[in-house]
């Protein structure tokens, strides 16, 4: 078994962006990221923060507009539609979730899908969708970029995704079918409405569990000799650990990776490329090369 | 085994069509759809012809817009720019194939995608994909019309999609697996690079043949009693027809048949039901139930 070490693929891919960024800024065009932070939520707080960070390493410009969650719908809107308008900005996320008096949709909506690195919009999925130049979701573009990295054949392979997510499982399912390297494999898509699980995980050369479930893929249902993607990160407490808690994610990591050919850890497998797909993203948007 | 008859299924939702066109034109809306022709290829003249039948049929107004061969792109980019523009037309297609000298992508993204009533925009993609509302595409949406009709149990079944494309295979694969009826099914999308097709055909409560292929699926890959929806359609050669050819689809009907649940006749299946789908989406925009 060989361990999938995502932060070894993230700094691998971040270096190669700080080039890209580099030679950008030689020709005076600064990729610039814009981050939305409503209320003063914790965990939105750390994600945001981790960014700007990330953005900083590689030489991306980061600008944080933070409000309190009594920011009214339409300030926040005016704010979108005001850095939609932003020349100098390429990139625009906006960290979820909001209050509940701020509809998500609208807010969604209204990024310019020139402007929408996390590849939420229905253009930009519909242009992954078509396989036309698009802002990739995180989620789903670090799992490529991890197959990417070990040269993992997925051609012809059955590619076995759990979980229909429009984030994560859907796209997913829908790059690894895709005519180009890593895809053209036979992907089927499982969701909580599959009867028979286990018989269609063990058909799986290559098994992507977004099933939001802590521990939930056991050495059972995993062929000998699989590649094993896991995209669940959960806490789950534990006398043993000083903070209380262990991370988990959607796979029984200890019995399955015995089984398989290769896995991804919980922490330091997917988790750390989700950022990197950001840069890119924003890096993509700078170059003109989606819109 | 149970025929599925796409020509009872058409004119049965045609009738339903009719009655919302009549209920809008007393409300003063007149659901109208443009078409556009380049050339005088004969397959091209005959489709246009049979979806403004099936507009006057149901009352909707139809438009053509026909053009020699020699229409420049700027020509044709300048008469979509003034059908978006017309208030009084609901939807918009273009007969496809185009002349060399015109870019098909160039026109197919000039089209806007409130009147792409042919659902082939990135954003309708994108729309179908996320489950928001948006005009679906034709042949897709007429399988899950007739597997609607018929009642056939989709969810938790193991649907196999046989074929990739962009506007069948694919988009058909997603509408399966999302969270409704007909949906939730578990879906496994297959292609050109699958391995052991077979193995997974057979595992098929559902099959949906898109492949391209006459006659492509035989009887020993279809588990008895198993679903069959046949999207292809081929001239073959045949000496014992006054025509010299007959019609067939990628299913070998005579023998699947025999061993299948429901299956649909080529012709008479899949094909009655695309230009319904048109007819919806051009009365969708009329109601200005996407955008």
């Amino acid at each position: 078994m060989k361990l999938i070490d995502g932060k070894v693929v993230a700094e691998n891919l971040k270096a190669k962006i700080k080039v890209q960024v580099d030679e950008l800024i030689n020709n005076d065009i600064h990729p610039h990221l814009a981050a939305i932070l409503v209320g003063d939520d914790g965990a939105s707080q750390t994600y945001v923060t981790a960014k700007e960070k990330a953005c900083a390493e590689v030489g991306i410009l980061s600008t944080l507009y933070k409000f309190n969650d009594d920011i009214t719908e339409e300030e926040l809107l005016n704010t979108i539609e005001f850095i939609n308008n932003d020349p100098e900005v390429h990139g625009m996320i906006v960290q979820l979730p909001l209050p509940a008096h701020i509809s998500v949709d609208k807010v969604m909506a209204a990024i310019s899908p020139e402007k929408d690195v996390d590849g939420f919009h229905a253009v930009n999925v519909g242009r992954m969708a078509l396989g036309l130049p698009s802002y990739l979701p995180a989620t789903p573009n670090g799992v490529i970029e991890l197959l990417k990295y070990y040269k993992i054949e997925t051609e012809g392979k059955h590619c076995v995704v759990l979980g229909r997510s429009s984030i994560v499982g859907l796209p997913v399912s829908i790059m690894m079918g895709q005519k180009k390297y890593p895809g053209n494999a036979t992907v089927t898509l499982c969701h909580s409405k599959t009867k028979n699980l286990k018989e269609i995980t063990l058909l799986a050369d290559i098994l992507i569990v977004a099933i939001g479930h802590p521990e939930f893929l056991k050495a059972d249902m995993v062929k000998a000799g699989a590649v094993v993607i896991d995209v669940g990160i959960h806490r789950i407490p534990d006398a043993h650990k000083k903070s209380g808690f262990r991370l988990v994610g959607d796979v029984a990591f200890l019995e399955v990776s015995e089984k398989c050919s290769y896995i991804t850890p919980v922490p330091g497998g997917v988790g750390p490329m989700t950022i990197v797909s950001l840069l890119t993203n924003t890096l993509k948007s700078a170059k003109s090369e989606v819109f």
